[in-house]
């Protein structure tokens, strides 16, 4: 709906560019960090999503004359405008890989390059990672509560404009959805499709039975009958038996499935299974709509719900309950004279104050049980050796320690591109979402329940602990 | 993001093309209602907003080989192929102009035409409807929470996705926000822009004082300083003051204002308005952010916050409290042999019953007060007379009544397309902010508290009525 020929950016960062260089401090190496505070959800872990996406943005940056043009318009400097004319991408990027579960306050994407560069992507590096990390990690918790029962995402009618229901499509799907139902994502992105038949069909003809019929001569085994139209165990269940009985079964076919989309659905699910059963379709499968979250479908199943899919729109594409990843894009380390300084902001709410210097971010996992032990943020040029053992320490509570050995340590940030230049390959997407559900087993089922999870460790090496508070004493004035 | 020459569509409206193809009832003349059931925020009304944008894509509909290449690829019928390939629409469409307050389960938009055509454009149009009105929703709730004091929108890094932001951006503005930061919002839509500082402006600099100074040589009257990087009132204000005096006062400028951005902002907002007031800056203006909300503000002003303004980002964006409008789409007529047939869906759940009959919105506006009294839907060859008296009677507790005269009835549906072909002529941006006060002046204060709204009237002609209650004794089975 946008012109896509623009490129995605908040004024305040054209400002900001404009003063560098009027400045002459545009060149300024600096490093800037990408993480976030709050899990959504009040959830355990968040689900890293949108590489692929900020890749294809960050290769076609460019300032069209007709941008350049207004902005001239509106007042920008001709310093400006001849900088953006000549724009070219020079930035070391570095990403956590899409369907890592990831964690508060550690880096997710690490931008390193002149400061000018840096801000200009600020505002398109937030909104695709927020965006789209969100949307997997609402995904996943869905398709956790489903417990292994297909989840059918169906969000494009109430998610927030066509990006966020095409991208959001293919978040969900890393997430571990199976399938969605909207044609944009399924053909952009190959995403398995579904769909389900909508209470129209029913509506168009003169009663439900010929509705059905007609639905099935067309689409057999295909075709998923919606049984809420008038009364879904009187008239919409009975006629579905009738209808797969006169069409389907005389061709030796076998029925889709039903769709129960209001009412009392484990009630209702309990009453179709044993209708279904009784007429000799017990293979006939049953799905559950009406907007569905993973309380509801987990209350469901608990409840002995007789569901063998549920199809999830508006509450999983917009994470309804918890609609926003509150990522953000702060400065680590600056340069004064060729020198690298650590850079920090030092907030009056505690919680705001950043970690300072380039960083790594290593994962260790447990050699014996695959399971992933905490997170440790070290210097760049800090490393862990698998060999020794290793001293963990809270950075808040520095007297909770624990030392780990037999452990692998693997680093989570990975070169996505390297003086501008892209050098990295994204997996394909049902790679991504084999290796999330591989990697989300990696985490402890502390970390991984709804309710009051277990906080997985984020520690830092000592010297990083050591420079942050020593920064921390020089700024504030508490 | 997305390949733009794709139709956005979901897969089942395309099933159900090839259905209605299959079953030659494509061509069926029907009326679609887009409405929505409940108000976000349990507010007590919606603002319209979306309908530029979708004229623009119902205008430009199409189906690209490529895209009929991939649908015959995945088993869609030649029919279905043949038929998108020569598409051309031709419906009626009717709207709510944008801006328009308005109601749960009255027809804000309206499509009569072929049903395969109104099928197609479905997720289309729910799409557009649903994420503009509720941002707009939002965005004028934060307006009028905000007493009059300017509100800026910046949620781009935390939107669902460039169209969520750029769109999203431009409903804001319908809902009465003053300005911007989004740099493509500004260029598509002419929208004011806004450019607060960042705290790595501040962080580049050895010292926030040199930062500021720096900022202010660039930016003079219009830079507002960010003063929360260390320490607001110790260090922030105090070299925000000194900045002013050494920068801006020798050359007679007067400063933009100063951003608080953590901490507690009512108390610190008090504290800085003293230190400005002394240091001979009671025209420095404040505004605070720091994931503002409606309550959020409110509950700032009740406390005598010495905020002149309020930047909104992530919260009113993706209307964090309430993220999702649930507008539908709902067959409500349809024909047999040329003749008309009010169509009706009866579900278990008795809020999703729909109101059948191609019908009327009409709002009644008290000819002394200009307050809006009621809606009233009709049949679509009824209408009322504003010289007579109007028995009002609600549709579900019908012994409510009540009897109005000196009122105007103004219809709400506008015609916009016709045989297919726009008709309408969108107002300016300005234009339709304006007309959005200027109606949500005409509601009484208790259809616009936070609390407990007052039920605003929906009624239905006797006659629309009586259909709706046959329909009903006719299809359910409770």
């Amino acid at each position: 709906m946008n012109n896509k020929k623009d490129f995605f950016v908040d004024y305040s960062c054209l400002t900001m560019a404009e003063g560098l260089l009027s400045a002459n401090a545009h060149n300024t190496h600096v490093v800037y960090d990408v993480f976030f505070r709050e899990i959504p959800d009040n959830g355990g872990f968040v689900i890293m999503s949108g590489l692929e996406c900020l890749i294809e943005e960050l290769k076609r940056i460019s300032f069209s004359n007709e941008t350049l043009e207004e902005l001239k318009e509106n007042g920008f400097s001709q310093a400006l405008i001849d900088y953006l004319s000549n724009f070219k991408f020079s930035c070391d990027v570095y990403a956590v890989p899409e369907g890592t579960p990831v964690f508060p306050n550690e880096p997710i994407v690490k931008i390193c390059g002149p400061v000018i560069e840096a801000q200009i992507i600020e505002t398109l590096v937030l909104n695709i990672i927020n965006h789209q990390t969100l949307v997997a990690t609402k995904a996943n918790r869905v398709v956790r509560a489903a417990q292994g029962k297909r989840v059918i995402e169906m969000g494009a009618r109430r998610a927030h404009g066509f990006d966020s229901a095409i991208l959001g499509a293919r978040a969900a799907y890393i997430g571990g959805v199976s399938a969605t139902t909207l044609y944009n994502a399924t053909k952009q992105f190959k995403i398995p499709s579904a769909s389900p038949m909508s209470h129209s069909w029913v509506q168009l003809f003169d009663d439900e039975l010929e509705a059905f019929k007609i639905y099935l001569e067309e689409h057999g085994e295909d075709g998923m009958l919606l049984v809420d139209t008038y009364d879904t165990l009187d008239s919409g269940v009975k006629n579905a038996v009738e209808a797969f009985n006169s069409v389907l079964v005389p061709k030796g076919l076998r029925p889709a499935g039903i769709i129960i989309d209001s009412g009392d659905m484990t009630y209702l699910s309990k009453r179709a299974r044993r209708i279904l059963d009784e007429a000799g379709f017990p293979d006939c499968d049953i799905y559950a709509s009406n907007s569905l979250d993973e309380i509801l479908i987990k209350d469901m199943i608990n409840q002995g719900a007789k569901i063998d899919g549920f199809i999830v729109g508006e509450k999983l594409i917009t994470s309804e309950s918890s609609p926003v990843l509150d990522g953000v894009y702060k400065l680590c380390e600056t340069e004064k004279n060729g020198e690298r300084i650590p850079a920090i902001m030092v907030s009056n709410n505690v919680n705001k104050i950043t970690t300072p210097c380039s960083k790594r971010v290593w994962r260790l996992f447990d050699m014996e049980s695959g399971k992933a032990i905490a997170d440790v943020l070290t210097l760049s040029d800090e490393s862990i050796d698998n060999e020794k053992t290793y001293s963990l320490f809270d950075p808040d509570f520095t007297w909770k320690r624990k030392t780990v050995d037999n452990f692998v340590a693997r680093e989570l940030l990975v070169t996505i591109f390297k003086d501008g230049g892209c050098v990295y390959t994204s997996p394909s997407l049902e790679e991504i979402r084999s290796y999330c559900i591989e990697q989300v087993s990696t985490l402890w089922d502390e970390v991984t329940r709804f309710e009051n999870p277990h906080k997985y460790y984020v520690d830092f090496s000592g010297k990083l602990w050591g420079i942050k508070q020593s920064l921390i004493e020089k700024n504030s004035k508490f």
